[in-house]
């Protein structure tokens, strides 16, 4: 079975600093003519799970202006275009920002597509369980406000059933502890 | 602390099919200034976990415009706007559609948030582990091609290794089900 849309014609709609947006006119496989598709384009990002030498998860609470509302997640962030050390570098840049612990070695658990329907954002999920707190470390961003938190699995569990923790990504750091410390 | 960014200005930047594009101008809290904030509103959607009579989970195979590529997933898709049932009719709607399957019961596993930094798209993810096979069926939508695998919970934690599984929600499904079954 032939499964690829080809593209006929792509008219980009914006270009922002964290996505660029595109509308495809595509060509459907197997004769079944046209269709269009709305497209976002984003460079990726990371998020860690961060176990401190308490055996506390570390997350981070902040607002989200797509949802209005406050959420409690792990520590993330966007790649920066051509970041040196890619990926991994990210990660623990994000993480010495946002708490001011490093790693010396990170180990990765998914990469994976957040809205795949829609939207092309990949996102590497690592662990960090051998933290080491960073002397002067990097400032956060200046826009950013956050408040730190260090919760045991039972309580990142509560959090998950009360709502406060509600993205994909800390819900998925979360399931893999569950299912490593079974 | 004070989280809350207010709105000072929305600029509307794209109205699609499928999401709503935005740019605000925020004034931040604590006195922090002004940022920006490019948002995607979109109506939410659902994804469910089916597992066959026999055991196996219910996989759609299908071509993802925004990743130039085949992706292997749960059996998914958008919310209608005021869809009489909300949430679990659009949930049997497309098990019915995708699979040809319906079910007497399903079971909420996660409300969440995909891509939280810069989109508001809300996915209910269910469980459907009570199939029962639909004499005749829903077609499914013209524009999409798809292909129906069932698997093992071995055989979907290879297909997420080997990358083919590399969506979030499916993931996080296949991860519920690690949890259940140890």
């Amino acid at each position: 079975m032939d499964f690829e849309e080809k593209t006929i014609n792509r008219k980009e709609i914006f270009k922002g600093h964290i996505f660029t947006v595109a509308v495809d006119d595509v060509e459907l496989p197997n004769g079944l003519g046209q269709s269009k598709r709305e497209l976002i384009f984003h460079n990726g990002g990371v998020g860690v799970l961060a176990i401190t030498p308490e055996d506390k998860i570390i997350l981070v609470k902040q607002y989200r202006k797509a949802i209005e509302a406050t959420s409690i997640e792990i520590p993330a962030g966007k790649l920066e275009v051509g970041e040196a050390g890619g990926e991994a570098a990210a990660a623990l840049r994000e993480l010495e920002e946002e708490t001011g612990y490093t790693s010396p070695k990170l180990t990765l658990l998914h990469d994976f597509y957040s809205a795949i329907g829609f939207c092309n954002e990949r996102l590497r999920l690592y662990m960090a369980d051998n933290l080491v707190k960073v002397e002067n470390p990097r400032p956060q961003d200046e826009d950013e406000v956050i408040e730190l938190m260090e919760v045991t699995l039972a309580e990142a569990l509560d959090l998950i059933a009360s709502g406060e923790i509600c993205d994909a990504k800390t819900i998925m750091a979360i399931q893999h502890l569950q299912i490593i410390r079974k």
